[in-house]
């Protein structure tokens, strides 16, 4: 390893960005989280075609750049630009009483985004992933999630266009269909390369991720996209979410 | 290691009774497959019990000795003695077209003690299993369910008293709720310790034995049991469907 190589090194080992942990010696670089996550920048150019598209002007959030990082916005846009249609795709881990202001950022960019673009939205509650993780109860995860929904709906969604479930409730059917074509499609090697479980983590973290995996897909939300299964999905959510996570599977 | 412990391990070498696999040297030693896989013998006095509660001549299968091991088989008639009802559950992984007469066998045995202890019935179609395990498409894996279903159909179960489920129609609500509370009490070292799993096969697989262990909670089937949870449940199978798999689990 030479200096240079050994320098860098170094520098990742004080900068971890995880679902589960945010840590650094300094400052976050950004800039180097977009590069290991395969991100790209949110540059003005990008903010500057969507105020186009949309005519409205940018969410304060894209213009201070408080969302910085895409992944493919430009082949949605290009898409939009066409006349097709996408959907977006957010959602809470349900682990405490309320949300706080943190938790609301994505959900406010959200509906900005719904607003503008006048797509409809699914909101996945993992209500199941707590109970896993934070070994809660069913009932509890289920009533949090019920109490987690309510702030959500605060935040002015277009009741016309959102869709808003519980995993406990919504499992089955196309959705549980699509739970097995991806679980198909992963080896134990995969996730634990991604997640770092053990041999002693429970099979429940194991087998989760395709329950976070398939909401991008149209088809598991029958009678909302029925016959639109190319439709695209756009994904608003953090930087530890994109890098380490479900998406990454 | 003595000499004795030395013959044992070969012998043990020679006989193989997996759901996989069933291969001796000689014949099978059904003592030592009781022995290893935690059961006990059905002896003659409890074929007799079985005659004497049922009022019914006992099935050729238990005067011939095809069905020769149970566990906890007692509880269960203890129970039935003072007048507690328990269910049946039993299944089958749909992984061709038809039925031969060997996987009509325990069904025929369900067929009998349904008859002779007028009790319900849950009857499996592990059809995500044989999606994963095969390698068929969701609609083939079905698709082989529903021809599967005739044939057991044929055998003359109860209409009044059975639910044969496919898992693709079925998994979710108070199912899935089972499902997600049996995999956060099993590790993934637990799961290769049985099945003998390796990092490069799929999450699907590891993901599987919730499925096929809930059917025995009769919480699983809230339009059956409702208000029974403490419900006993007798699984008739072959040994091989003991010894390693899903109820070890």
């Amino acid at each position: 390893m030479d200096k240079n190589e050994e320098k860098q090194r170094e520098e990742e080992r004080e900068q971890v960005v995880s679902p589960w942990e945010v840590s650094s010696s300094g400052k976050i670089d950004y800039d180097k989280l977009i590069d290991k996550f395969g991100c790209q920048r949110l540059d003005q150019s990008l903010v500057d075609r969507v105020q186009r598209l949309t005519g409205r002007p940018p969410h304060v959030f894209l213009r201070r750049g408080v969302f910085f990082a895409h992944r493919d916005l430009n082949d949605i846009l290009d898409a939009y630009e066409k006349g097709e249609k996408f959907y977006l795709y957010t959602g809470r881990g349900p682990s405490s009483e309320a949300l706080h202001l943190g938790h609301l950022v994505p959900f406010m960019f959200t509906k900005y985004l719904q607003d503008a673009f006048k797509v409809p939205l699914v909101i996945q509650l993992t209500d199941d992933e707590k109970c896993m993780w934070k070994n809660l109860s069913v009932e509890e995860s289920q009533r949090l999630a019920r109490e987690n929904a309510k702030d959500i709906i605060a935040c002015g969604f277009d009741v016309t266009k959102t869709f808003i479930f519980s995993d406990f409730d919504y499992v089955g059917g196309a959705f549980y269909k699509n739970m097995v074509k991806v679980a198909k499609c992963v080896t134990y090697n995969k996730v634990v390369g991604i997640f770092g479980f053990t041999g002693e983590d429970h099979i429940g973290k194991v087998s989760f991720p395709p329950v976070q995996a398939v909401p991008s897909f149209p088809s598991s939300f029958p009678h909302l996209f029925s016959g639109k299964d190319h439709l695209r999905c756009l994904i608003p959510c953090a930087i530890d979410q994109v890098g380490s996570p479900f998406f990454l599977v």
